[in-house]
């Protein structure tokens, strides 16, 4: 029997306020345990001080631990990412997966599996090895989503660790950088360039072009460092034979900042209205390096009050938002390998559906 | 002989950087009493302590005073904007008008046209004797730049007062806020209003409404506030038959931040891309005062790290630079009276001629 | 039998941790039911959209539950203060209180009481009616601190609430003002005469002095608004003869910002060095309504990029960690009536205790 | 004849307001032609994108224009230092000197001296070639300041170059850093070390200390990088028995954030009260790079809202504040071995005359 995959959009009041996807439990929209994976896009700064994010995440345990058994919740992935400048929306984004018990629209249809590496050693982040075991956990995910070829996969999440000064000083010191903050960026590129691995994006994997060499980038990676975590969490998302249902989901790379041509024949393919049939987006945005988009002068890596990814992501949220026509996008930063230079990676999940068509 | 507008669309290295301007007056493309006006999209913040509009302002006149007499060097118009969040691109745009020499192309085309109030009283600011007067001054503009009819303004730009605690100590405290910034507000907002009845949007203009009544504006106003002056400075774009050369204006209003759709219909007029013949985009921005967007929450109102007009400008940069196809857009925020409640007015330059068009 | 009160002074490593507390809980120097109010100075911005401030307290709730009974967990007073700016360091207060099992330092000594006004009605807060309610909340916790006189009250804090749009409707909108941020300064002012009724310091309360005359204030009031509840919650510190034990409390009021001699004052009173003997600081930090100190100019209030309370934090946070010898203080901002306009109370909790002086 | 040196110290509307020093400069108490250099504490953020210190600049050249020659209009060094954090004053410190005419307050006096270096080559720039130049300039304006002893040099302020991808182009690409931000931390930490060579408080320089040993500082250097030269500016402040009047200046070193003992130890040389007394301050602030003021964790590295050098500056400039008195202090950010990690060198210049002393 196939499974069919479902997505609950719903919005967020404070970055504490679960009561919007309790609401759908209570009512038996959702049930606790087809909770594949919660994405939420909250309002700190999605910078180092971002605390709503670790607020968010305590908040939706505390909730699912009235639902689920305690180790129950604390594997079901649970990605947060700060940020909702301009007026991007704070949102939860639900995905859950079951048996499909009835007569529904055939597949290929949405997919999702996940996977978790074993704890890296602090000399392994932000270098080669984090990338290979980032790859083997995407294959992973995909043989658990039942997705057989890289073109099949949409949108790869990789939640990764980072250095901390105490995390170097258990292995001597042996490790990428000294400074957290780097780390953070080391971590994110290497887990894209896992992914990049997995998909057949790039074929080797040289240790010294993490975090340097910007030519080289995973068309499906989207990537987030936290300090919760030793291991790498994964979240593959695709559309594969063995899952049925009304949603699809698709993606593009935009080239630059403002590259709306590559979303709009993405949102080509929607049928109807893209504020009504567009479920999900998901995207990556940053400021290109050069200081340029198309030949013209940015000022977001200048600017010492407001930080480049908070700029990029209210402006790239812009552009999204005047296409699909609505701001509950989950537009994140931090694209290191993660589409080109001042670019990223953007994937839609759409419905099928008569009711979300306005038909 | 009919007049011709000529546009210069010019980067700006950092705030004092005029070297563009003078490059064009330099090589005779630009001549010095040709000049109209000045508009300049600084990389301030655009708020209160933004001082990159008096530096660009200063850096602006001691160039012209090498190239003009003292007087015309005072009385060139010159509006700076502070603010180029997202990746909205710092730049000048100068036009300049001149007897049509040659033949160009026929008009009905752009036309401008200038004009200044007396000097305010501190009591008038921000009340209705402001409105008055700046209704006043846009007609005079009017009939200086040939436009008979209010339905061919596209564009009214106002520079306007503020008030002080000196300055209301000058009129023993007859005025209508004792706080800077609600003057500001109040000061734009009444030149909006004054903006509208000269274009016969509104037909009265009760003293009550200014800063209160968000439902009355003007669909083609675009104010804004400075300390260092106590008149009010008016610039009027549109079009006139008295008026030859390839350019053309056209305007709509965004009926809110992610109101894509009036752009797309905007553009719609302009032959060929957009990215190479619209001239220059000048839009209004801000952040809905009832904290939503089509429903959805957004969090500017409540950002005590950004302030709204930055998070409005970045985002609705972003929309219209999806459109539009590059980053120099006048993007300007502080919208009372200009456009609905989280809306604004935009207005396009573009051109008809072969060359602006990539042909 | 006298009572004592201890206090816990633990560093906090990001607003969610609560690992210091529960090491004092689980060892034994702290009992569970002993705890009579927890301060928090989180990391947050201390402003609107500061969640630093709703993640310790969640977290802080959590780690009570494993201690307490739900009912004792909710009634604890938890007080909240977000913003450490300069060199500030997050910390926990702990203030325990038990009866005095054996031979102590004699009294007076430090005395705690609390107390919780009714729910108010939104027409109530901001207005008199929020004062006169807060007045007898304070006079209870006194009762109950075993303070009679109110000239032995050093410090008040009042965790008040403000007013939200929905809460307005609920009143048919008679309020103070729909205004969000404003209603949370007038809750904080309403409260801070409150308490200075209590303290004798004021005699009347006409209702148009909240937020209005500057001239009024309480010399030991603390105040802070939030959204989380609808009554008043009091925290009166004190000295008593009905406790005993090596802690002292003494308070004075800084005249303004840079006001160094009145704390230096109040220090002279500490036996051996401030940096050990000084167990908390309290102290209300803001900008001084006319934008001056001493004659010279401050920007903070024209900064739009860093929130006048944020400047101020950190600048008074400077002047005492200067005096006191460390920056584990609790400066807080939003100081209506409480204290001078730009100056503030400080309050300093020490030992007598020859293991605290380093002797 | 010895000379004599004076101080004025100004207060500045905003970054363009240079009326009180025209106002010296009418009236005669300020000749043109005696001015030695002007510090400017602008209320800029002090990063990247603080064009306060150009406006200010320009508008200080503009003004001498109208008292001197060209050529001496360009040779007055200029320092501007942005960011008035906390309650810090923006203000004018113009030094001037000239001939003792009269009979004055013998000395050893307050003396300056400056110097340039020739113009860097950008592969000099934050390497030991930097140092050597920074040193021989110091030690040239030692010499024309008349000061022998390296002992009685108090302040050393350089300005200094920074690395563009423009610069480095044109030495093919042999420079330090290719990182802007960075280059301006090794320029300012080369100059530094400059300053410890000229001043004996280094004997060598290895090149690889440079940005990385923080345990290798100078004890009165004060450096800032610009991008609007290539060469080094040095000013030099000391004592001189070759110069005489009241003035006279000392030096210490804040061992940390905190260290308000070092400072009351300087001001006890200072005959009555600082307030009055104290003339100018020049003081260096940042944040301690291991997160810790004394065993309390501080928050600065980890704010992505507020940078470090604004919290640093702000908090410094309270501890300051207290002691001195006043708020007109030159509290710069950005201190690259100038001073230890954390902490920094303070200077003050303070008066010896009565009238200075309110007496």
């Amino acid at each position: 029997m196939p499974r069919k995959a479902s997505l609950f959009r719903l919005s967020m009041g404070d970055p504490g306020d679960v009561s919007a996807i309790e609401a759908c439990l209570a009512d038996g929209r959702l049930k606790p345990d087809a909770i594949a994976a919660i994405l939420g896009k909250t309002e700190g700064n999605g910078c180092v001080n971002d605390f709503t994010r670790a607020y968010a995440t305590q908040s939706l345990r505390a909730m699912l631990a009235r639902y689920l058994e305690p180790h129950a919740v604390e594997t079901v992935p649970l990605v947060m990412s700060g940020g909702t400048e301009g007026a991007l929306s704070p949102h939860w984004i639900v995905i859950a997966a079951e048996k499909a018990e009835d007569a529904v629209t055939p597949g290929p249809a949405l997919a999702i599996g996940t996977a978790i590496t074993p704890p890296l050693s602090p000399s392994e982040i932000g270098r080669p090895a984090q990338a290979f075991r980032v790859r083997d956990a995407v294959r992973c995910a995909m043989a658990r989503a039942e997705i057989d070829s890289p073109a099949d996969v949409q949108f790869v999440q990789v939640k990764c660790p980072l250095l901390t000064a105490a995390r170097a000083a258990t292995v001597g010191g042996d490790v990428a950088t000294v400074d957290m903050l780097k780390s953070m960026g080391l971590s994110r590129g290497a887990s894209a360039l896992g992914v990049g691995l997995a998909l057949d994006e790039l074929r080797d994997m040289p240790g010294d072009m993490i975090g340097a060499d910007r030519s080289i980038w995973s068309s499906r990676a989207s990537c987030s460092a936290g300090i919760e975590l030793m291991a790498c969490e994964v979240v593959v998302l695709g559309q594969s034979p063995g899952w049925c249902g009304p949603l699809r989901i698709a993606s593009t790379v935009m080239a630059d900042a403002i590259d709306a041509a590559s979303v709009r024949s993405l949102l080509a393919r929607v049928p109807g209205d893209p504020a009504l049939a567009v479920r999900a987006v998901l995207a990556k945005a940053e400021a290109s390096s050069n200081g340029m988009v198309r030949g013209q002068r940015h000022t977001m890596l200048e600017d010492s009050d407001i930080s480049a990814t908070r700029h990029a992501r209210g402006f790239v949220g812009g552009v999204l938002a005047g296409l699909v026509g609505h701001t509950e996008l989950f537009v994140s930063g931090g694209a290191e390998h993660q589409g080109p230079d001042g670019g990223g990676p953007v994937s839609i999940i759409y419905s099928l559906q008569a009711s979300d068509l306005g038909t």
